[in-house]
């Protein structure tokens, strides 16, 4: 069977999250639907990395297989066919094997805060309103401390349907993206549900001295959910990039 | 009378552009009712740059005179009472005789250009979407042609209330702002109505091989509105800067 890679991006403002719910206008949604309509049979996605009600996503990547070769111009008829706030850059032709969930090697998030005394309007649901303290050195010293394998059982919701709590952080910083916004990027392996909002709450709190660093350390060792901080608004998470072996 | 000086910054798509209009939101109303819901009697503002419907605004300035004392929790006041699209990042008290308008040394435009293949959304109604031919090298030697004082009346609607059609440019280039971003900047002592949007459409006739190099001068001697190009989108224009003497 056909199989093909759909690069994705969209504005989350607006979808109740990628996946597919009765009722609600959802990126996964409105995709299957627009690949049903130009397809002429139905389409199932499989997902690189579900993102929840408000994520924004540069770089999702899905995957799905169909009876009959897809025509060229299914990028063009999909853009034409989904709302101005989600866009599928590319399709490819695929390895008939190839899943976009299971074959994925790492995941990049992007977290971003607007410092300004007052929130930008050009933020607005793209970037949490910050204007408080923020020792970008402790910041940093959290986001070093993430490196690493260790157990995120405090940076996800109790009542989880996930079995493993270890992963793998390959790379986290702070950084300047332009005058007054900060970006923390993270990529794992894999992240657990709500991860990233949690980790990005905590440490904000070390980082305007309301908890001490240790215990972000101490927390990265597996704790109740309780003990780490507050999940930070859905609007300022991007998905940035799903990464594949020999290839990104 | 004391005196003050807003800078403002909007997302103009929502908005029915500065200019106060009966039934329409519009910048100017919405700043005006919050100024007179906060400081309790009738406020008039003088704007530098008045900007058309779904035109955006980084530093946009205007000015206005009351009889009492602003309280210094302006600021904080109106953005608490405007939109989240409409922000006031400062209330400065200047000099009675400050006029926003006249003062003005100079105003400073943007006009941005997604050149994707597919449309980002995240520059939905913030950049034009233009995926077509853009030589670059034609594009500057226009900006450049610009520099200097010219004639504009080829570049704003045949029914004008502006009775001089002289301006002084004194900065124009192109810049690319990001992966697919393409940026044009114009600096002049002041603007005719409309007058980015139709260099930018000339221009961009000139830079996809639609229209001589030399017929783009030769429109800056004086002309008639139909002889130059189309008017580009509002939502890809941005007021970024007004200078005035000593200060920016």
């Amino acid at each position: 069977m056909p199989s093909y890679r759909l690069d994705i991006q969209y504005d989350g403002s607006e979808f109740s999250g990628w996946a597919v719910q009765p009722g609600k206008r959802t990126v996964q949604g409105e995709l299957e639907e627009a690949l049903g309509r130009v397809l002429g049979e139905p389409v199932r996605l499989t997902v690189a990395g579900r993102t929840d009600a408000g994520v924004h996503a540069l770089g999702q990547v899905a995957s799905f297989a169909v009876e009959r070769e897809a025509p060229p111009s299914l990028g063009r008829a999909l853009n034409s066919l989904t709302g101005p706030d989600l866009a599928v850059p590319a399709v490819t032709e695929v390895a008939a094997d190839f899943d976009a969930r299971r074959d994925a090697e790492s995941r990049r998030y992007r977290y971003r805060l607007d410092t300004g005394a007052a929130p930008s309007p050009f933020e607005h649901r793209r970037a949490l309103h910050w204007p408080h303290r923020l020792d970008l050195d402790l910041a940093e010293a959290c986001a070093e401390a993430l490196r690493g394998v260790h157990d995120f059982t405090a940076f996800t919701p109790t009542d989880t349907r996930h079995r493993h709590f270890e992963r793998t952080v390959l790379d986290a910083s702070w950084d300047r993206e332009s005058g007054t916004i900060l970006v923390f990027e993270v990529e794992a392996d894999a992240f657990l549900r709500g991860m990233v909002r949690a980790l990005v709450g905590t440490i904000l709190e070390v980082a305007s001295d309301r908890r001490e660093f240790a215990d972000f350390v101490r927390l990265l060792t597996g704790a109740r959910r309780s003990e780490a901080g507050d999940s930070m608004s859905p609007y300022g998470l991007y998905l940035v990039a799903v990464v594949y072996p020999g290839r990104s």
